[in-house]
C-alpha cells in the first residue's frame, strides 16, 4: 500500500487533508508537532483523529530546547487577523518550511511517496508559506536536496486544499467523511470553542455558506 | 552591524565558516542542533568556540521527543564512508534541509540578512543536501516563503566551503585564524581524536596536504 505522510494539527484544515489521503488510496501516517504551542488541545485531537482511523502510527515531534526553541520565540501571541493584505502578525517564521522538512525527512525513513499538507491560499492569503509558488518551490528544493529526488523519485507535496475557499473545505470534508466533531480550530483552547475569535468566526461562516451544522460544541451560540 | 546566523556544528567546516562570516562583517548566531547525536562532544566544542569570539547568542536548538525524533530515528549509525559515487549510508533523510528551516526562522526572528553554512561538495560529493543545486533551490524556496523574501530582502544562503577541497578549507581557516585547535572531527567522540576513523584520516590528509600541522591531539600519532 503506497504511504503518505500528512501534517495533522488536529484542526478542520488537517483532518479534512487527512480524509483525502485515505481516500486517495495512502496508508497514512499522522505527523504532529509539539512546540508550546498556547494550547495542548490540539495535540489531543490530532490524537483522537488518528485513533477514530485506526492510525497507529500517528507522530508528535516535540521541539524544545532551554530558554525557548526557535518555534516559540516565533509563535507570536497575537490571534487576530483582520483580512488585510499584509502579511498578518500571526505569521510564524519559517513554521510551514520547518513542518514540511520534518515531514519530508521523515517520508524517506518511512518510505512514504507523498506529503499531505492542509495549506490554503484563500482564507489566510497573506502567509508566504500557504501560496502555490511555495509549494512549487519547496517541492524543487526537496527533488534536488533528498535521496529519492536524486533517484529520481521525488516525494510528491499534496495540497488538496490550496484553493478552496473555507466552504468548500467543509463540503470537501463532509463528502470524504472526515471526523469534523474531533477537530478544534478555537484560539482559545477551551473545551467548548468560543465562537467569538476570528479562527471561530472564519469556521461558522464556512458552515454556513456550506449549508451544514457544525458538529462541534461552542460556548456563545 | 549587519546579522548572521551561522551553523555550527563545532567541527573543522563550520567554525571555518564562522571565522569567515566575522572576516566578512557580520554579527555572527551562531546556531548548533542537540538532537542526540553519537556524542556530546561536538557541541561542547561549538559552545567553547562561540566563547572563543566571545559571542554571547550562541543558540543550541534541542530536537527531541517520546520515542524518538524524526532526525534521531533517521541518524543512521554507520560512519564509514567509502568514497564511492552512490549516496553513503550516513546519509541522513533532509539532515540540512531541516537545520537549513531552523536557520531561516530564526534569521527572520533576529533581522539576519544571511546564513552560512559549511556544506561542501568535494570531499561529501554524496550527500545530495551539499550539492549547490540543493542550495540554489533552498535559497529560492525561502525568497517566495518567507516575509522578508515577500518584502524584497530575502536571506542570502553563503557557502565560503561548498567548491574548496578539505587542503584549501585548512587553508582558508588558517588564513582567516579559525581556533582549530577547538574543533572536533573524530566519529568517536573521545577526548583525543582517534586518528583512524574516516572523518580523522580525511581531516589529517587535508592538514598534510595545506602542509600544516594539525594543533588536536590524536590518540594513534
Amino acid at each position: 500500500m503506497k504511504k503518505a505522510v500528512v501534517l495533522l494539527s488536529g484542526g478542520l484544515d488537517s483532518t479534512t487533508c487527512l480524509s483525502v489521503a485515505i481516500k486517495d488510496g495512502y496508508e497514512a501516517y499522522p505527523l504532529s508537532f509539539d512546540y508550546s504551542q498556547r494550547h495542548k488541545k490540539e495535540l489531543d485531537c490530532a490524537r483522537k483523529i488518528s485513533e477514530y482511523y485506526n492510525i497507529k502510527n500517528h507522530k508528535v515531534i516535540k521541539i524544545d530546547n532551554v530558554g525557548g526553541s526557535a518555534l516559540t520565540d516565533m509563535a507570536i501571541d497575537v490571534p487576530e487577523y483582520k483580512g488585510t493584505s499584509d502579511i498578518p502578525v500571526t505569521y510564524v517564521p519559517a513554521r510551514n518550511i520547518m513542518f514540511l522538512s520534518y515531514a519530508a525527512g521523515y517520508a524517506e525513513v518511512v518510505g512514504a511517496e507523498a506529503i499531505y499538507i492542509g495549506v490554503n491560499a484563500i482564507d489566510y492569503s497573506g502567509y508566504p508559506d500557504c501560496r502555490p509558488e511555495f509549494i512549487s518551490a519547496f517541492q524543487e528544493m526537496i527533488r534536488v536536496g533528498t535521496k529519492s529526488g536524486v533517484e529520481g523519485n521525488p516525494l510528491k507535496i499534496i495540497t488538496p486544499l490550496l484553493k478552496l475557499s473555507k466552504a468548500e473545505i467543509i463540503k470537501l470534508a463532509n463528502d470524504s467523511k472526515a471526523p469534523l466533531e474531533l477537530t478544534t480550530s478555537c484560539y482559545k483552547g477551551g473545551d467548548k470553542a468560543c465562537g467569538i475569535c476570528d479562527s471561530c468566526i472564519l469556521r461558522l461562516k464556512g458552515f454556513a455558506e456550506a449549508g451544514l451544522k457544525d458538529p462541534i460544541e461552542y460556548q456563545n451560540r
